[in-house]
């Protein structure tokens, strides 16, 4: 999955590619924002969680389909010429749920292929946006093959879970919402699966404000990926894997994050835990593992 | 509960006593703000639930303690001179649970008296607050009366869930915020108990939008008080007895409502069912029976 690199001339280019800018991340704002929600912030009064610093939570799980992956399946969709049989995705549930959404809004024709570790509800959901769904033994990298082959049969439009520019320029709206509901953020915590949604805001950001990434310790993609200088095959389980358990980081995440993200902390499963526990009994916010990762890192001081 | 009215005379100066105005609402708004969360909104896109109207919903179940409660109970003890016993007060749980959170954040005592009907979690909780519990077999009239005669024995503040003018100004704070987080809006629609949140937030709009109540059929308390003139006392049931079913309307209400109020329409528990379900699908909000009752009036074209 990784591009070999041999030289750092190489590598800066190579980099330089894939890095996007605030003006695709405008331009995604404007195509998806008739279809997406924006969604709301929750500024927590001082002393919420005993933290002693000031939290406001973005709450995306209120996008459509949960998630705030239906920015980039609709960004990357109304840019696209979507052949008669439509779009093919990879994912782990989450990605899946959000292009059969767009494509059954959109008029065109879906099929996802998820891991069989994924959970059932998510399949069930996928099925009830009118998507065809496949379900592959084995890990993500196998169910991205499976995904691939099959696309060389059909023809139909291969949509990228995190590693396609208009996908993470839609993601990157997240940031853009952000910016206009909280004007005096100095820290932004991001959630790392793959690597988009943290690629779209840090982009967005453009190092105005200090970015974090959170990662379970059991998915540490683009840890792993930092440490060895390039998106790198990745181990990955723990509660969270389903959202945030693909088997290496974006190369588009990747580059955006070497220029602009300030660290990477990673975060144990029992935290990801405490974490959904506290957004149930404080707001009654039912997160799921990945959705309650980024409050797990201040909460567990990691 | 209600008073008896002879003449049409000493019947306006009783409901104009009982009127509550703007600026009482913007002094509890002033008073309750370190205390309480400014809740964020949802703008539902347009279709959304298959409604032509624009719907936005004000995610109130974020407050403390997960109801709007605690703005009335925070407005109350703050204009108090509580004595060493503390406060006392009758609930059906979500009134409770606000005052013992308020009070155990003012460092005041606590006794909360709750009919056996309600959940048990919400007296766990109301305990894990620090406060004393007392369960009372029979319906919320006797649960008040076991509550004012303990009360008598020991001299605490006696905080009413929704018939005392500070606490009804304090709930008016949740129309403050949505006159500032929602510009255009034409209708509010408002669910009823006791009143207190629509006698609040009817008197801080002053009919500069058409305000509409919505009870449960099997919680009428307000549609009985107006069919009669005056609050009367109302057989309760039905799935959101425990937040929507005291036995009769407030008195302040009752004033405000007849001034201020377009109409109030009543859904049934099945509407209340479908609201709970459409909300947890759509966009993963977990309410209880009485906060799900205003959209459902929506959704089943009350």
């Amino acid at each position: 999955m990784s591009t070999s690199v041999t030289a750092s001339f190489d590598r800066m280019s190579w980099m330089d590619q894939y890095l996007i800018g605030r003006s695709d991340i405008e331009a995604a704002n404007g195509r998806i924002r008739p279809y997406v929600r924006r969604t709301p912030v929750l500024e927590l009064g001082p002393g919420a969680f005993d933290l002693a610093c000031r939290v406001t939570l973005k709450l995306e799980l209120m996008q459509h389909t949960g998630s705030f992956k239906p920015r980039g399946a609709f960004s990357k969709l109304l840019t696209s010429d979507v052949p008669a049989p439509g779009v093919i995705a990879a994912s782990g549930g989450n990605f899946g749920l959000a292009v059969a959404f767009a494509a059954h809004i959109l008029g065109h024709r879906a099929e996802i292929f998820m891991p069989s570790s994924s959970p059932k509800v998510k399949a069930d959901r996928i099925r009830s946006n009118g998507a065809d769904v496949t379900i592959v033994d084995g890990f993500y990298s196998e169910v991205v093959g499976a995904c691939r082959d099959r696309a060389a049969e059909t023809g139909a439009l291969v949509m990228h879970a995190f590693d396609q520019p208009e996908v993470v320029a839609g993601q990157g709206t997240v940031g853009v919402e952000l910016s206009e509901q909280v004007l005096d953020a100095d820290t932004v915590l991001v959630a790392i699966g793959g690597g988009g949604l943290i690629g779209g805001v840090a982009a967005w950001f453009q190092g105005a404000v200090r970015i974090v990434g959170v990662e379970p310790e059991r998915c540490p993609t683009l840890s792993e990926a930092i440490a060895a200088g390039e998106p790198v095959d990745v181990e990955v389980g723990g509660i969270a894997a389903d959202s945030l358990g693909p088997a290496w980081a974006g190369e588009i995440a990747f580059a955006v994050v070497s220029e602009h993200v300030e660290r990477v902390v990673l975060v144990s499963d029992d935290a990801i835990r405490d974490a959904q526990r506290r957004l149930w009994n404080g707001i009654r916010v039912f997160a799921e593992p990945g959705g309650a990762a980024a409050l797990s890192a201040l909460l567990s001081a990691a």
